[in-house]
């Protein structure tokens, strides 16, 4: 379980949550990990809104930390790592569809839909 | 609708979504409002996640400017407001819901049944 040594100060499911993901940032890196097939810190850093990398490489690890998110080494020298969202953070998908849905009515954004992807578990 | 005047620098429902929550204060402001029956400045600082008394005049004129709460004045001298979401506020009801489940499902926090409460548009 998420958290399993973390001391929240709130017993509310929602301030736990925002503890994590309480970051514009951080929905945005579990969004491009689970839906636009990003899984190098390169293509993370391509996103659309160009998250600087200090922020991207800090919300990695606290993904990590928080274990929504784990890697693997695919290349040494330099070492380069492939980052994909866990069990846990795969969960995480109906939190991205409620947020984009309220954006696409509200904010006249763009929707993305899940269902066309040929492969939502990503290349 | 909100962010009409605004110039959102993604075209991701998402992205712009959290241009306007994506900051752990905002939406427990809007959580209290929605299902906590709390309406003032007083009641919302009395939340047990203990909202700094800046923070919450910050979230709130940034809720208003985006035209998801409105207040009325129901007090003179001192003037006093009461806060309450608008329509595309409490449209935001599914997202409360889904990080709500989440953190419920993993983080082992408390589940906050709006079905049972009396009253949800607050007293």
């Amino acid at each position: 379980m998420a958290g399993d040594d973390h001391e929240f100060r709130s017993a509310c499911s929602i301030a736990r949550t925002l503890d994590i993901l309480g970051d514009k940032w951080t929905i945005l890196v579990v969004r491009d990990l689970a839906w636009h097939g990003k899984h190098t810190f390169l293509e993370l850093q391509s996103s659309a809104e160009d998250i600087p990398a200090n922020l991207l490489s800090n919300r990695l690890r606290r993904l990590m930390a928080w274990g929504l998110v784990t890697r693997q080494p695919y290349q040494d020298r330099p070492v380069r790592y492939r980052y994909q969202l866990t069990d846990q953070g795969r969960d995480l998908e109906p939190v991205l569809k409620s947020i984009m849905a309220w954006g696409h009515k509200h904010l006249e954004g763009g929707h993305f839909d899940t269902e066309a992807e040929p492969s939502q578990q990503g290349a």
